[in-house]
């Protein structure tokens, strides 16, 4: 289970996601399956919702990290598959009531679950996956993992609303963005990777190292989607970009350009974001400013650094095909920016 | 700690959950302790808005099964304090939630939390007092109890979710209608009563005893709670009267009255439930019309067999002041709606 070397697998070729998922493959199956079984239910809507957003599915990076850490520490139980299911499983809770508080209509250019259902169809079955996930944990048999993922569950609704109260703020630090993201999305990353060591008994040196990895490369992760809302390094609008906008949330991109903003730009900021009277002019003008004062390059050169920090937390780690693949995430979690 | 005789007890006079109050005083501080403990952010908006809930708070039924189940059992240790706390942790995150589905803009006659703080507040406090109802459950040490409790909190969704389908469903027959309340209900009173027994290791006889009592508790709470909005056997408008009624849920009175509805009562019901077109008069005539087929009356008579067989079920335990103590609370119940 040790897997092929890189370089003989099939996919040799594509990103690190694509290699890691072949290099997991047989674990990641077995975690699908946990996943479609958790969303059984009677109740039709339950598994008709559900297998809509796994469908619509991203790309599985949160359960990957659980069950890569979990093998590159030579890990042989089956407690990994469950905590993996249950870090999946929470995400899609939260992306879920994510929308809700948002007014979403789109999600990844698609129509949002609750734009199709309605919001309080989406409140419910987010609680109900959620709750799934704690009965997934509950089969992993550790109660330490448990902690870690319910303590990650609270912090992430705590990032959440705080990130709420901050909509529209132009007062918005640097400081308190980063606040809101290690919350609402390096906790859960965090999480995902340190579950392992836990479950494996690891010495506690691993473990903190292993939260270091995924801790940064959330931070990474975040920061990365925040500069794509805006296009990333390319600054093209396409029809991913500007929800941010459109929500009057202060990502980093703009806390930077608030903070070297002329007087125009200044009033432009404050009516677009705080008073949140937008026109369909205006994300063209907003990534303009934002590439005037070069505050998505900043913002992807810290993205970087955070990767650069996950790759050195697992230097302590025996090189192994698993080890590669986690640092090569970390990677490829910054080019998708390019 | 097994407590003064109820006879001697301060508030004899009052009411069972007043005594059972009274009995399980101390614990029911170090409860309350924890809740406001679990309750704590640096973010702002979660302290305010829990503490509004606490206050606003109900009797504490809940937990107060679970401390006198364990109590009954001559359980010793302290891991029933941190399960009431997550009993009343998620009936409470369960409660906002329920209110931003239903729209709601009272509760018990009181603004509600999302009409006053919002519904993407609602959402995220429910999410995180949820993620601290887990914290906590970890910190009682069972994972058998963290099972049944989770699997509560998801069969809790699951009728959450099929009660939303049933508004306005007139063809609601009596059977789903019990489904519903067994699921949004019941099973969380069920689990309160049964994670005692099985945090203090006995056998499973007893804990199916304390299932079936918590249950049969539940479903008899829901029926009189239903047959309440309606102004209970008094059938009397109040503040508190009609939710309901005016968000077209088909609760046990109103399907036994279709079932026995003349044509001109059945055309009133399509409008007003159905078609939700209802006016200031139609909650007097929808009481009108549930005492003339005495659904009221039926309604109760159910709370009434369901909470004597909780009291049955407790009857293969020793007598004692918390065997005594929960065979009140079954009577008082019912008697509430009197």
């Amino acid at each position: 289970m040790n897997g092929l070397p890189l370089k003989d697998a099939p996919q040799a070729a594509s990103d690190p996601v694509t290699r890691l998922m072949a290099l997991a493959g047989r674990d990641m199956a077995e975690v699908e399956a946990l996943l479609t079984a958790r969303m059984a239910s009677p109740v039709a809507l339950i598994p008709e919702l559900a297998a809509w957003l796994v469908n619509a599915g991203g790309k599985r990076i949160r359960p990957l990290i659980t069950i890569a850490s979990a093998r590159m520490l030579g890990y042989r139980g089956t407690g990994h598959l469950a905590l993996a299911g249950a870090v999946e499983l929470i995400h899609t809770a939260t992306l879920l009531h994510d929308d809700v508080v948002d007014e979403s209509e789109l999600r990844r250019g698609k129509a949002s679950a609750n734009h199709i259902w309605g919001n309080p169809q989406s409140v419910l079955v987010g609680d109900f996956l959620f709750a799934q996930a704690f009965m997934l944990m509950v089969d992993s048999g550790s109660l330490d993992a448990l902690h870690v993922l319910s303590r990650a569950a609270a912090i992430i609704a705590e990032g959440e609303v705080r990130q709420l109260a901050m909509v529209g703020d132009v007062a918005t630090t640097r400081e308190s963005y980063m606040d809101v993201i290690d919350a609402k999305t390096a906790a859960l990353f965090a999480a995902a990777a340190q579950v392992s060591p836990i479950l494996a008994g690891r010495p506690d040196k691993e473990s903190a190292a292993l939260y270091t990895y995924g801790r940064e490369l959330g931070l990474a992760f975040q920061l990365v989607d925040d500069a794509l809302d805006y296009g990333g390094l390319a600054a093209m609008l396409g029809k991913n970009t500007g929800d941010d906008f459109r929500e009057g949330k202060i990502t980093l991109p703009v806390a930077l350009a608030l903070e070297a903003a002329s007087e125009d730009e200044r009033a432009f900021w404050y009516r677009t974001l705080r008073d949140k009277s937008q026109t369909d002019a205006d994300l063209a003008t907003a990534i303009a400013i934002l590439k005037r004062h070069g505050t998505l390059d900043e913002t992807l050169a810290q993205a970087r650094g955070h990767a650069a920090r996950a790759q050195s937390a697992l230097e302590i780690f025996p090189a192994n095909d698993w080890t590669a693949a986690l640092s090569a995430l970390a990677e490829f979690v910054v080019d998708r920016a390019y």
